[in-house]
């Protein structure tokens, strides 16, 4: 037998779904995703309407479960599903539960793991987590931290999420939500951040983040001049920048020397908590390749203390962005399966 | 036979040495304390010059464990080392050894646990980590961590130390240095630090950071009445400005109210790291009770993720003060059997 693990990835937008070898291939993707039930048609829940959203939501998912099973099946009749693996916003480890995810339209504790298991009694393993937690045991299991036993991953998307890897295993802490160094302080009375708090790292060093600097520098430097003062505000992305970086642009440039700058500052405390063999960056903005990777270098160096000096490796993740939400998520159940052997 | 764990913690003035139960009780600690080597009596200090003081204080030190041994089984026959467990500056846990510790005259790295087992050929586990480190683990095994899985140590001394305990065990990283939450950023562009880098949590909240503040507001509300006026900048102690805030002090409680908003910034970062379900304060500037403990407290729950709000218990540190760093070296031995037992 040949053993599988089915890969979730609940985004505000859609769901992605997969079944993934233990080699990190993917042999199935669900295309085109399964939408996830959206917050803004239902700015007003209650628990009565969202209890039947859940419900509808975990029936088409275990309908494309089984779907993707079968399909599987067809091409290699041997296969066995050892797990499920879900990445969920505020998805609680211990718990299996989704716990007032800000973009998800549930109300309250929603029991995930429990309702999926319940539909699926002959697969051992299901488990959930938050997806940059899932993308660190991808990046583990399948990318450029195998055999390492202490890194951090950060993801750098719309916000910036983060999972650290201690010992072999992430820390889910005392709660299960431990890894949010994307709200940690960067610049006291900062940036507003989309949490509600001020000067988080995910201010600065997200996507979002860059982008906001953007305007900020077209602003202080009144940069009409900039192939950036065309773009809209609404329309900004780090591959613009990135572009624009490679066309000479100063601004974007800057936008991200500053960016790197203060990643770098704010990791050299990752490594003061943590001393992790490397630290892996993904998502869009990490693909802007030097122009981010030298600042956040050089800064972190800088920053920290002497006895960790030119220790910490700063890398690209080896996930491949279109599949890494499945893939990470997937790695949930050989990590389990690993745990449930000792 | 009942065992026993040999405790050393080698402090830059003098080296203690103790001999602890497995419940913490200091069956024998030698006093006065062994004197440590200095470094400003060796400010230029050769390699030759280094191993001989070495040399001379292994032999000491060697001395003085046989003569606990020998004192504590004079009054128990039946008593067996099971270890040397050991606190020092720049300890690394994975390699047994001290590596350009500031405050120590040695030069380069000293290959310490190698040298002690060299003379105790039969004691098992000699182990060695940093005071912090061992005060975290001395807080697990016998304080206010027992049965705990994850939580966090910082002592508030000269410095700010931290040991960071994750899934049930010390984190100490890809090189064995990790827990230096003293010298993440807290200001950016702050006050010098010890370390030579500016603005980290050490310069504002350990015992000499609150010393700091003291002159700072003194100056700046040219505060001549304050009872804190009449003490010499060299002189000041945390437990004066304790006393000067229980004489209703309006400068004393203002020291401790900045320490604490400031302290409990940092330790809502230290939350979003790692979610502990306790941060134990230990050392002098936490002895200030309530003046240090409210603020911190009221300043965490301000700046955590609202998931975090609630959850996290800010306590003092249930070791003993004057015996806290040999039965938190001693932490290491027993921790050490735990280990090899599984």
């Amino acid at each position: 037998m040949r053993q599988v693990a089915i890969g979730i990835d609940i985004g505000g937008t859609n769901t992605a779904i997969g079944v993934v070898d233990y080699e990190g291939n993917v042999l199935y993707e669900k295309k085109p995703q399964l939408p996830t039930p959206q917050k803004r048609e239902n700015p007003n829940m209650t628990m009565a309407v969202s209890e039947e959203l859940i419900e509808k939501y975990i029936s088409s998912l275990t309908l494309e479960i089984k779907t993707a099973i079968e399909i599987v099946k067809q091409i290699n009749p041997n296969i066995e599903v050892a797990g499920i693996g879900i990445g969920a916003p505020n998805g609680n480890y211990y718990s299996g539960t989704i716990e007032n995810a800000a973009n998800l339209p549930f109300v309250g504790v929603v029991h995930f793991t429990d309702l999926i298991q319940k539909n699926f009694p002959d697969i051992k393993h299901v488990k959930l987590t938050n997806d940059a937690n899932a993308a660190a045991l991808g990046e583990m299991i399948y990318g450029g931290g195998k055999g390492m036993k202490n890194f951090v991953m950060i993801t750098l998307g719309t916000g910036l999420g983060s999972g650290i890897i201690v010992n072999g295993d992430l820390v889910y802490g005392a709660d299960g939500f431990a890894g949010e160094c994307g709200h940690t302080t960067l610049v006291p009375n900062g940036r507003l951040c989309g949490c509600g708090g001020y000067g988080h790292l995910e201010a600065y060093c997200s996507a979002t983040g860059i982008k906001r600097t953007v305007y900020e520098l077209l602003a202080q430097y009144n940069a009409t001049e900039s192939e950036l003062a065309k773009v809209p505000y609404a329309d900004m992305t780090a591959k613009i920048v990135y572009d624009a970086a490679e066309n000479g642009d100063p601004i974007a440039k800057e936008v991200f020397q500053n960016a790197g700058e203060l990643l770098g500052r704010s990791l050299a405390d990752t490594v003061h908590y943590l001393s992790p063999e490397a630290i892996f960056l993904f998502g869009g903005a990490a693909a802007a390749g030097d122009y981010i990777f030298k600042p956040t270098k050089e800064s972190l160096e800088r920053y920290v203390l002497p006895t960790f000096r030119n220790k910490v490796k700063i890398l690209p993740s080896k996930l491949k962005e279109g599949s890494a939400a499945i893939v990470g998520a997937s790695a949930l159940v050989w990590k389990e399966m690993e745990k449930n052997q000792n």
